[in-house]
């Protein structure tokens, strides 16, 4: 071997010192890092949109939610002044021959209506049964009939107690006589 | 130059192009695209934290949101209702001789307690006004009365209309009478 040619073996190690300090290994380790700052990035951006798919489910839910506690907040208290809805009409029947009587009757006709116009505005209305075709959503037969031509099968024929709903929500059903 | 020098000079330029295509320029770049994903990463985490934090807000708000709205449900409906006291209590002061009378003004108490117990299970009771202290945040003062030993000043003396809150919400201040 010659010495220029030493020389230039000596060259070419440096040469691949030269790529192992600052070349290709450095940059495989670069390109590593790079791969896995991308994939962090990735991962966080998934957190990130299950985050913001999460809050847009929970801003759905309440929005629904809060609907729905509106809606029927007075179901409860509604439901518990219906005992009193019945006492106020069965007094309403019964015959007077009186002033004081009268003036009481007076009383209680405007209590029943102020009551009743309170219910409706929380959407608590009487369910209609009269008349109507028998509904065991809406309906509770305690009690048939024969059914004849003026009263055809599952037609209400009596009312023995109003129902009521909220709604679409049955609070209590009417119980009612039914043509079979 | 002697042929073995140029030689070494071509290959001292591979080493430097070697450097260039594959060294340092290239590791720059690498560098440069690493911090730039390090940075896309900061951001997106930042964003993730946010969105966590904003999750954490919603919940609380709406729990909060939800508590209000079950503990003051009944306020419309109760505010409503208090006329119909009013006429109640009216209606049980008339005096009546017969049974008839006595028959309605059974049921008007009845319907007065029945009412009165239904309001207090949401919260809404009388506000306790009778010989206390007069009180502007639950009381309205439409008359007064000069004060003496039996009722000093401040002392409510008499209720023309009974006052309702809802747990911790005035739905009727009482309209009173009070020695000054």
């Amino acid at each position: 071997m010659s010495n220029k040619e030493e020389t230039n073996e000596e060259l070419q190690e440096e040469h691949m010192e030269a790529i192992d300090d600052s070349g290709v290994s450095e940059v495989e380790a670069e390109m590593t890092e790079l791969e896995n700052a991308k994939a962090e990035f990735s991962e966080m951006e998934d957190k990130f949109l299950r985050a913001r798919a999460e809050i847009a489910n929970m801003s759905n839910r309440f929005k629904n939610e809060r609907e729905l506690l509106v809606r029927y907040r007075s179901q409860d208290l509604g439901k518990k002044l219906l005992p009193s809805l019945d006492n106020l009409e069965r007094a309403m029947a019964i015959e007077v021959d009186d002033e004081q009587g009268a003036s009481l009757k007076k009383g209680i006709s405007m209590v029943l209506e102020s009551v009743q116009a309170a219910l409706k505005e929380e959407g608590i209305e009487e369910i209609p049964t009269m008349g109507e075709v028998f509904d065991p959503n809406l309906h509770q037969a305690v009690q048939t009939i024969p059914a004849s031509d003026e009263t055809p099968a599952d037609t209400i024929v009596e009312v023995l107690q109003k129902g009521y709903k909220l709604h679409d929500r049955v609070l209590r059903a009417s119980m009612v006589i039914v043509a079979q």
